[in-house]
């Protein structure tokens, strides 16, 4: 007898791991339309809205400003594929996973890789940038704003004038910071800037948000070797997502409708509102989890309201906390990446789940496993230490 | 003030182009289906049922089996990407436009580029692939099986023969075909194969199904090299597919359930019962069409059932029939894409759209559009002559 296949019916989660994010209703209401075709005019509007409202979330009047059709990973991938020449030389300044596939994809694209390491946990040190960037011709200087596998926030202003100082584009990866902490893409002078969808947009995953500055941009006129990738070829990208509409791929239509959507949420909150909507619901987090006598990995001044990071107490089974969350409450919340596997729990309060509803569900569940799994932590002392912020507002 | 961003509310269209097709209804309600994580176990469930069901709609066996988080256009670079390492000779059968891409790409990957070719809107010879292969030493073949661009079906079983008897792979993009006429990927021994989504899976476009042969695979752990594409490079997504679920990039959650839900209709219809249905409506709409005196490009034996490419009739201005087939009646058609732009219309029946409602709408809009664009067509013909084919059934 066949196998039968059931009707589509995954159990309800609340998304609280590094992504993806719940997704606003109105998203995926988005996503149920009926699709028009990838050269219809009608959907030349809609890659028109996508744009102009992917430069307002991006802050910048970028005019190459699109989204490649693929995760933020592909977005990662076509920056950096479209920016190396073979031989070119590439600062990467590392200090978490994210900044390490960057350094993987520099070599593949025959980059001359160079690199800045930082502990993990902890941000680059402008100063040691600019002691390379002074002895050594670099093309690009390579960094992630927001390292979704350690909860730091990197201050981006200082080395974007250092790259400058000394010729360099300055690349960045903002996948968990854009739409949850302020990304400046002109006031900072940033050139190349991608990010993804199902982080603080709080979309489906499958499109990365992609910016050039006009250097950024002709960097890529003055490319003298084709792209390695034909998929992400910008110099073709580009001609489809201009008025020009000339057809490289099949859009990922129903992704752009989402992604449509998504940022005009973004937008009719306004980008300062929802800043400081997920900085109040961080600080609330953090509270709680401290109030616990939970430990966090980052120090105060760098850490991402996004990605909270937090040590795991000692002796505590990482994998049965987390499995308790998922099976028990319907939550989930991301484990350590690499080489902070087993050291750190990963918690997300991104784009639609960063409100305090979501920190108090967590933070009662939270406390109610660890009182069999971790006994050192501190009973009902996490909600009120929330609430307390959310008083002070 | 600031603009104003209004509900997403495109027009309705009926999607009879080169893809995308309409999608099923079923399919986009799936969408609006909330977030599981990438990580989560019922997630990798879903993984499960999709390479399964892809398994299905390959006819093949074929451990890896999986679909790209991109559009078809993807998995072409994935296949041949996975496939090429630098100085590789590789034969690219070409007849059309997405073979050239093939041969850009096959170029990008610094294989050795050998091309076969045909003319436009006629299949590959294989004596032509077999003279190549008795002089050269290659290690891929490849070759399109439903040119999109031609409306050309082109046989494969002679050309798989050959390559194997010669020691190449056989390397296969079925976009147009998959779950639309038979791809036997086991019974015709290929080696890599592809596909879209967007086509006769009627699922939107955002991923793309790959499956390689043993063979193929075998391919890939031998490589000296890596992948030049990180996002595409089998080597690491295979082990997020497999049950080890060793974290790559984020998968495009909604296009897994949307697949997901295009593969059970698949499968619940039949593959045979599919392939019928898809034979059926093509005879009945070229019927109609040439009974109103138009004249297909391809010849009868090698006429593509999905895709069907007519000539435009002399005189007759292309853009104001396809314009006033979309602004008047809300239906799309493609016109000719690179050397046929501007010679043929694409008239495409995929997955949901084939079916007699269809044709009969396609037919009776057409048919009032051309009596003033076109005075030559006899009008009051094109319906009879696809009544009688569904008559004979």
């Amino acid at each position: 007898m066949p196998k039968a296949y059931r009707e589509l019916n995954p159990p309800a989660r609340l998304l609280l791991g590094p992504g993806p994010s719940n997704v606003d209703p109105r998203v995926l209401r988005a996503m149920a339309t009926p699709l028009l075709g990838h050269l219809d005019p009608e959907f030349a509007k809609i890659m028109d809205e996508v744009k102009e409202l992917l430069q307002y979330v991006f802050q910048t009047q970028n005019y190459l400003t699109l989204p490649v059709s693929g995760t933020g990973s592909a977005a990662m991938e076509a920056a950096l594929v479209n920016a190396i020449e073979p031989g070119d030389s590439v600062l990467v300044c590392v200090c978490g996973l994210f900044a390490e596939r960057m350094c993987d994809i520099v070599e593949r694209s025959q980059g001359k890789l160079i690199r800045v390491d930082a502990e993990w946990g902890t941000p680059i040190d402008p100063q040691q940038v600019e002691a390379i960037l002074k002895t050594s011709k670099v093309k690009i200087v390579a960094i992630v704003h927001a390292e979704t596998s350690t909860g730091v926030l990197q201050p981006l202003e200082e080395i974007s004038r250092l790259a400058h100082e000394h010729g360099a584009l300055f690349l960045v990866d903002t996948v968990t910071s854009l739409g949850g902490v302020p990304v400046k893409v002109d006031d900072w002078h940033l050139d190349i800037v991608y990010s993804g969808t199902q982080k603080c947009l709080s979309c489906p995953p499958g499109m990365g948000p992609l910016t050039f500055s006009p250097a950024g941009a002709k960097a890529l006129d003055a490319r003298k070797t084709k792209v390695q990738s034909w998929y992400l070829d910008m110099a073709m990208v580009r001609r489809y997502w201009d008025q020009e509409r000339f057809y490289h791929h099949t859009a990922p239509i129903t992704n752009c409708y989402s992604l449509r959507e998504a940022l005009r949420i973004v937008y009719e909150e306004g980008l300062e509102a929802r800043w400081q909507r997920h900085k109040l619901n961080h600080l609330a987090l953090m509270a709680g989890l401290q109030a616990m006598g939970l430990h966090p990995l980052v120090e105060e001044r760098y850490r991402l309201p996004s990605l909270n990071s937090i040590r795991i107490p000692e002796g505590t089974n990482d994998a049965r906390v987390r499995g308790r969350l998922l099976q028990e409450y319907g939550i989930e919340i991301g484990g350590g990446l690499g080489k902070l596997k087993g050291k750190i729990w990963r918690i997300g309060l991104m784009g639609y789940n960063a409100t305090p509803q979501t920190v108090r569900t967590f933070l009662v569940a939270l406390e109610a496993v660890l009182r069999s799994e971790a006994p050192s932590v501190n009973p009902g002392t996490a909600l009120p230490a929330a609430e307390a912020i959310y008083a002070q507002g």
